[in-house]
């Protein structure tokens, strides 16, 4: 079954850490071993493991991303967001994290993170666990 | 089982919407629930999900993935497609998107797109499906 | 089960065949058919996939990491590794190999890298196998 997440971001470019989402989801399974899977069904946001012990890594992500692919480029797309979709390529929409004794198996720093690149906007996150 | 996929490409670069192929294998797959992992087992190629209404979104994705990765840049791997195996490592050559009720889930305007960044050639793209 | 790999790095920035030990584990496990999922539980490092038969196109996606997250760039973070971290979230510390007869399925150029961004160090590789 499908589990279906809603975040409220409220900034352009926002990483949200949703590790404790995440944690309640498959807490309520009780999948004991298995896969967690994660997909953003957005073409402007993704979903990153990164760390979560100081704020300033992500800050560097972020401005590290909007140089690679800054905001007012050259760009053919019309709506003034294709920055947004390049991120989004970039980072990925989606990941996987593995479940042990019922729990998230993540590294000593790592959090996951949802990234907005086009916001604030009211935005999805699916997740679906697989047994084994 | 793993399903093989032969597409054909017709330029150096290019992006190639497999939504409907990915589609089909699904549908054929019959499973109700489950994901469908994609694989593309080359190393100067890769596979995205991002916008495939506008096809400015995806000229505009390639040409700054241009400028990340130059075609001409200082490179020592002498076959002259070093900037193809660094897109393929940027944009990664695997995907995975869930199945509920038979069918892809995929976000309003997301769309499966086979990168290739060596064409024009023939290539794979191996699909499994796993129930759940 | 989870599998856990343990690894030494040598120098900051090195590109690691595991193709090997992933091998290896896939054979130990008896599984026929399936997905072998790799995750790194590091927040500097990463897994991809690329050419392993000429070591230039990795020292290539290496020096041009470099350039796209410089060691020395403008950041906050105060350790003195954030470009490790946005080398790692570029990369991705995810990936999956397919499992057919036995055998990971990989093209014929295709080998698995650990990648670490800010090494020497003592890492660990974990690695799930989902039958289907």
């Amino acid at each position: 079954m499908m589990k279906v997440l809603n975040i409220r971001t409220s900034k352009r470019c926002e990483f949200v850490d949703i590790t404790p989402l995440v944690r309640k989801v498959v807490a309520e399974s009780k999948v004991k071993s298995g896969v967690c899977l994660i997909h953003v069904p957005h073409t402007t946001a993704g979903v990153i493991i990164n760390e979560n012990a100081d704020p300033d890594v992500v800050r560097d992500i972020d401005s590290t991303l909007r140089k690679l692919a800054p905001e007012d480029g050259n760009y053919r797309h019309m709506e003034g967001n294709s920055d947004a979709h390049i991120k989004s390529v970039l980072v990925n929409p989606q990941t996987f994290v593995f479940i042990e004794d019922g729990k998230l198996v993540l590294g000593t720093w790592q959090g996951i993170f949802f990234c907005e690149f086009d916001g604030p906007r009211h935005r999805k996150i699916y997740i679906k666990i697989l047994e084994g």
